[in-house]
């Protein structure tokens, strides 16, 4: 923890902050924002000195952990030599960014296209399917986010779509999801089968040949970290080949060592024509995103233009940040840790509080990227309640853990450079966080 | 010029761009990007050491100048102390960001929600004000530009909108350009009372109830430096307030100096209800933007849920480089440089170099913003080829000019920072690159 915090500092942003920022997805009037001071790995601390160890990777986006001294580096090195170069030049840091991405995703794509984010790589992955298929409509699940634009937010199943509903052409499914099934089924093979059964038929009656895309999270995460069941991925790209259509996997949250993995689709014997990311595959130290473009998707665009661009494109600070923390993702193991932690200690752990605590009614994951769904009645499944939540998160903070919470449940969601030492005191936090509040 | 560039990075990065990079608004086959090795205030160099003057400023953004020395000292700072945040907490370096923006745009606005730039600042003002009002429609003219994704690539109105139209609820008017009249107008006067006539008959034609907003850049950049002739943007102001429709100023190139104002509105006499800003804010060193919010509409959101939001929203290190960035302007007299630059140097002298070249049809601009509007034929005003536009920007280029160039024009937006000496040579070079083209 750095010895330099002055508590009056803390004052000064919180204030700053309730004076004059305006908070996403949020009403305004009663946020009580909680002020950061400092982090480094997977621990922060606030202006009175006090340490939190990150479970919420910030939005699940911290995944080389705070402050990794080598990216820290890399954006002051990068600093001095020039931040910015338009898209239509070219530049070293950019271009050496696109060849470690491309080298991580596979040989089946052959060019990157940066953003700013995810909502725009998904924005400009569906412009690329579209105007490779000639077709209109993209799917997508009612368990999903894709981001906050036009059409990211309306490709968007959950709550965040309803408001705004500007863009046309996106059709909503329901993925699998065993343990709220939407197809009544009793096990991981009923569901993969019905929940394949349920998109074809969808794919059937929107009309096939009007269908550009299925745009899906490889592991839905905001939705709750539903990890697919085996054999679900290889069915929809089955389909998708079947009938012509193109697949776009937003690997924004789930992509780079979240799932244990460089791309969380690697872990399911699949491949996508179009990959979106941004958060881990550079934790979000400076902001950028992109799209993995298959070779055969970038040749569309040899000698047409493509309609889409931004000025931050291939931002050189952003993509030095890219290189270093990808080169010491690799050279540090850190992806395998992230295996590792999520086989042998978040697994087994959060499994063993699932069982001390009733109100946990699943726990499901990999990596380090897992939900406990939260029931007030086992039996029923029901949510608990957003006051529930609330006692929850309180008990959390109040104890150095700063939690990931959505809808009804917590998410375990720690940088991918969280120690097993780090863990157990998770596991010991989270345990005593429920007692409390099972106790009221 | 740096000391220590390699020419084998040169190849390197040329190699690894057309290997790898996907280019915005391009077929990407026949791409040769310009290399940029380095850069300091408003010049920059390729790996041979050759120098340019920016005549670009990038994509008009570089208002204070590449690697200004108390930007870049602010990044490195703020990288050692904390890169991101996530936006549900407070940070210093955010809400001073926010309070810099506020002191510059007025007394009547009282908030900040920052975006990754210019694209998602405007999906977020439309959000807003769609939400306030009640309202579906958006209004924008046809000669305009307000970023790539869902709603705002459509809000567009030039070519880029027209492969991209999958966002309802926008309706394209045109704004007054006495040069290519839509009006049939020969005066100023006659202009804006012409455009203003059209634009109320457009508002009650598509019912003035339906209409949310209407979205326009206080100065239209990129369709080719459109100053508003006197009292057109007040006499919007005044239809808005008639028919109850919020007003949205698009200053994410006019802002921060462009036009000699922190503001462009502000050299206007008019005060819109929603402001959204990117580039010169910062001047793109980290990528940032964001919408100034009016009170009213702040107030709005006290106890309703804002739909919208982003991971990167607040950013520190980008916010770092906000209060660096609009503190050196101020401590330097950049705003009030670029108005002088306007008045006493680019403005006499394009007009002198209009006087000597009959290419150029018209001169249009304030500031560090400028417009040559290229005819082959001065009476008939008819734009000249792309073919010529080519050969102008091969012959400043060879001459150490970038330049910027849109459709038939060449728009000249150096730095805020650029010199009456800088401005000497470069008027000298495009004097000597528009007889070498007529010579042809």
């Amino acid at each position: 923890m750095s010895t330099t915090i002055d508590p009056a500092d803390g004052t000064l942003a919180y204030d700053l902050d309730r004076a004059h920022v305006f908070h996403s997805w949020s009403a305004q009037a009663a946020l009580k924002p909680f002020v950061i001071a400092g982090a480094l790995g997977s621990t922060l601390w606030d202006y009175d000195g006090k340490e939190y160890l990150d479970f919420s990777s910030q939005l699940v986006n911290m995944n080389i952990g705070h402050q990794h001294p080598k990216v820290i580096q890399a954006i002051k090195d990068q600093a001095d030599i020039i931040t910015m170069v338009a898209p239509p030049h070219a530049n070293l840091a950019r271009g050496e960014a696109a060849q470690r991405i491309l080298a991580r995703a596979g040989s089946s794509f052959g060019s990157v296209f940066f953003t700013n984010g995810g909502a725009d790589a998904n924005e400009n992955a569906i412009r690329m399917a579209r105007l490779t298929t000639g077709r209109d409509k993209v799917l997508s699940t009612y368990r999903s986010y894709h981001g906050n634009t036009g059409a990211a937010v309306v490709a968007t199943g959950d709550w965040r779509r309803v408001p705004n509903e500007y863009a046309r052409g996106h059709v909503h499914f329901f993925g699998p999801f065993l343990y709220r099934s939407e197809f009544w089924a009793q096990t991981p093979e009923e569901e993969c089968a019905r929940a394949l059964h349920h998109l074809e038929r969808v794919i059937q009656a929107e009309g096939s040949s009007s269908i550009a895309a299925i745009l899906l999270e490889s592991v839905p995460g905001t939705a709750g970290v539903l990890v697919p069941p085996p054999g679900y991925l290889a069915g929809v790209r089955e389909l998708c080949d079947k009938y012509g259509i193109l697949l776009i996997f937003d690997e924004v949250m789930c992509g780079f060592g979240r799932t244990g993995e460089w791309f969380a689709f690697q872990g399911f014997d699949v491949v996508p024509d179009l990959i979106t990311f941004a958060k881990g595959v550079n934790s979000g130290y400076v902001p950028i995103g992109g799209v993995v473009i298959s070779e055969t998707i970038a040749h569309e665009f040899d000698t047409q233009v493509f309609p889409g661009g931004l000025t931050y494109s291939g931002h050189p600070l952003a993509a030095a940040s890219i290189v270093a923390s990808m080169d010491a993702m690799a050279d540090e193991g850190i992806i395998d840790n992230a295996r590792m932690i999520g086989t042998d200690h978040l697994g087994p752990g959060l499994a063993e509080l699932a069982a001390a605590h009733p109100l946990i009614g699943e726990v499901r994951g990999m990596g380090v990227f897992w939900a406990l769904d939260l029931v007030s009645d086992p039996a029923t499944r029901a949510p608990v309640s957003a006051a529930v939540i609330g006692e929850l998160k309180g008990e959390l903070m109040k104890r150095g853990l700063l939690p990931f919470a959505a809808d009804n449940r917590i998410h375990v969601v720690p940088p991918c450079v969280i120690t097993p030492d780090e863990v157990a005191r998770a596991l010991a936090i989270y345990d005593e966080a429920f007692t409390a509040v099972e106790a009221v």
